[in-house]
């Protein structure tokens, strides 16, 4: 039996080098390709996609795992060993599942449905995009039932992009959190002390703002030895273990968009990283889910990054890079500033208090659609009625409001929660490491952000994929995800900076 | 037999694709791959090539080229399509003759005896290298034999570099080649005007010879849309079709060390550029040798690069974009000293008058050692012979002498005399287009450069592989390759520069 667990090893690293060469295709393609190279390179990503499909849907695959599970010598294995079979079987099924006629079918409908929610954004033209937007869905709910005909489409879509997740839970957590915020952000929003919010628009000539990045960069230990920082229209990360890349934008009246997609990419970047070295191209050696890779740049670009710990070392070092730029400005009007609360329209553009409400919304919108209580018709409208409610904003066109996300128009819900999961887990690992390193604001405050990220490496990042999400942070805090450390350290930490 | 010819070429077409891939992972690793990629990159490298080789030796392509061969209607076929047959046949031949125990012996093997030579040339030392050295030579006479045993091995390696060629061929076009030479160079270092090469050695920075290369590749139609530029420690060019991409290498006490490495790579990516659009991913869609590779690049670099009409109409951008750096240098001195000739010992440092004996050099010992007439053992010593010979130069070391190249530590011979088939065929093709356009001087003074890089679109490059070289020259020349051709030009352009 071990012989034919070495044979699936083998062929899930085979998976896991294609997949590295896929990325690689993909970076390239977004950061150094010339331009006409387009057709090109759409060729070689075709094949490399046939192929990653060819050899995860491989009947041995299948026949390996029966198998070895049906071997009186099954129950012999690891902890880690039965994970790999498992991580496996859950890999084969998805990929088994789908009639390839439904895949091809699908792709097809996404990239035209992508292309006319292109269109229609910029044309501001829903009525356009609705019908387009129905058909996708539905077949999304296809693709669900094709998954799981036994689960609601939605709890698989939830449970397809974070393990273990569903309707029930997600509702649990995010009910308390929606409430807090929105009472949080009144506050906030109320308060006299406001924070003088022209620092942030003051030009800052493009080279120093690389300067800044690459000089953030090694003190939270993203390893640029085994990684490199490029520009992108997008900031992405791409990659894993020994080449792991990143990109940010520069925008030269509004430095915290390359100084902090440079931080939240660097925290994508060290998990990427950091993937215990003994299980490369297992299974288990990969990230655990899309909302814990989501926590650990969360954890690098807000929870470190926009805390006033971090600036009471770094402010000094900002102001020598920056030269004469900000000499007026003092600590805290600065950290008030890149913490500032302003409800606005985009979510990607969203203060890291109102970016869960943004969330929130959008689940609330895909339950309510897969349930049947919104249809596509009134979408719109039930959209900017929640913006009023939930962030009291009155959204002026649907290019600000329903149009604004990629996301639908692929026909895949469910991947929006785990945004705010990422916020979730990783306040509850600052609760954690708080108890285990009860002086790290002196330590951050002298420089030494290592005690941090090396935190989080032994806590999370090293270990992969050897736990569900929620699983591995029960093992990692002891409890299963609670939405009240984040909404504690959102309290603590706004009631600090405006005075509440 | 359309169906099974069609198949053929989706096989090859796909072979093409992964051949992208793979350049591409080849460029990203020496260009932008972080430092500790390198092992990971291995890992895609080696995926890839064994894919590649899975998917040539695919017994099907045998069996289809049988079946088409033999198939009534094969001899309806355009000659297009019967070339396509023959090189597939041939490409094929050369795949599957090799035994694959053989391959893996011989590539582990030349990775060996790669990191020796690398060693040895450091370290000087030939003797630590001769076992190694005899070691792999002695393979590729066996890989050879495999090839064709009934041929001899070095006649069966110069075909296998540049197809149709052997040493008859050889010997008849470089010992003509050699007396011109070996007296003309004789006639220029006697010569009492003799060049200022100190203008070469001025400073330049590094950001202005940027600027140069970048404002001279769209002057000789290398596409930048469809290419980039980069620097690397050893200028290349890679890709194909709508992606191909150069590099060069800055030197800021030697600027002519980026200006014509981006020249000689410009021509080598014009090449892959101009590919006939319509037999992409066919075989005679793809280049037609080495040989005539290396003609495309020392056309751009020599011919046009290094002609006085170029720098009529060139001098005065560059000396705008070189600021005061060369304003007291006069037009005739700047190309006398581009043109310097000045026997040295590094076969890729030398000028366009030395460096055909570099290759004959090597193209006399190789086939002397295939032949049993020299010794790995005696290898050095006629090597230093040969240099005093030829180029009347003392070698006062082997690593500037025998071990400077690393061709032969892969046990691969006949390489080397496609170098200067590259300059005969160049020199072949200058004399016809000089009779098609009579004016070409004159254009190229006024800087209709892109007159002498149509004329090699048209009648070299469009053709791909649609001719072996020594057939391509014929029809693009009505004559076979003649080395007079290349004489004559050196003769009348270095009589002028020394006034001989």
């Amino acid at each position: 039996m071990k012989e034919k667990y070495e044979q699936l090893l083998s062929i899930f690293r085979e998976i896991q080098v294609i997949e590295q060469i896929s990325m690689l295709l993909g970076w390239d393609n977004q950061v150094v390709m010339p331009p006409k190279g387009v057709e090109q390179r759409g060729n070689q990503m075709a094949f490399i996609s046939k192929l990653q499909h060819e050899k995860a849907i491989n009947p041995k695959i299948g026949e390996l795992l029966k198998e070895i599970k049906e071997s009186p010598e099954y129950k012999n294995l690891s902890y880690e060993e039965k994970r790999n079979i498992y991580l496996m079987q859950r890999e084969y099924d998805r990929v088994t599942k789908i009639p390839p006629e439904f895949i091809a079918e699908f792709t097809k409908q996404q990239v035209l449905t992508h292309e006319i929610w292109k269109k229609a954004r910029q044309e501001n033209n829903y009525e356009e995009y609705k019908p387009y937007l129905k058909k996708i869905l539905d077949m999304g709910k296809q693709f669900a039932n094709y998954l799981n005909p036994d689960l609601h489409p939605y709890d698989v879509m939830l449970d397809y992009f974070e393990p273990g997740m569903n309707r029930e839970k997600y509702n649990k957590i995010f009910t308390p959190l929606k409430e807090a915020l929105v009472s949080l952000i009144k506050k906030c929003l109320e308060s006299p002390k406001q924070p003088r919010v022209e620092i942030l628009n003051r030009k800052c000539p493009i080279e120093i703002q690389k300067k800044l990045s690459l000089d953030v960069i090694p003190l939270i230990n993203y390893d640029l030895e085994r990684g490199r920082l490029d520009e992108a229209a997008h900031p992405f990360t791409t990659g894993n273990y020994d080449d792991v890349r990143i990109t940010t934008r520069y925008l030269e009246n509004y430095f915290p968009s390359s100084f902090f997609a440079t931080m939240h990419e660097s925290g994508h970047a060290c998990y990427d990283q950091n993937l215990k070295k003994e299980w490369r191209y297992q299974p288990i050696g990969n990230y655990c889910s899309m909302g814990i890779h989501e926590a650990n740049s969360r954890f690098y670009e807000n929870i470190i990054g926009r805390s006033i710990d971090f600036w009471k070392f770094y402010f000094n070092r900002f102001k020598e890079i920056t030269g004469t730029l900000f000499e007026d400005v003092e600590l805290d009007d600065f950290v008030h500033a890149i913490n500032n609360v302003q409800p606005s329209a985009i979510r990607v553009e969203a203060d890291e208090l109102t970016y869960n409400l943004h969330i929130i919304l959008r689940y609330e919108l895909e339950r309510d659609l897969m349930e049947g209580k919104v249809t596509v018709d009134e979408l719109p409208e039930v959209w900017n009625q929640k913006m009023k409610e939930l962030l009291d904003y009155e959204v002026k066109n649907d290019a600000e409001g329903v149009l604004q996300d990629i996301h639908w128009s692929s026909g895949m819900v469910g991947y929006f929660p785990t945004y705010s999961m990422g916020n979730i887990y990783g306040a509850q690992f600052l609760h954690k490491l708080s108890n285990d390193i009860p002086n790290w604001r002196e330590e951050v405050e002298k420089g030494n952000i290592k005690i941090m990220t090396d935190w989080m490496k032994k806590n999370v990042q090293e270990k992969g994929n050897l736990y569900d999400p929620a699983e591995l942070v029960k093992a990692v805090t002891s409890e299963e995800p609670n939405p009240q450390y984040l909404i504690d350290y959102l309290t603590e930490k706004y009631s600090k900076l405006f005075n509440l």
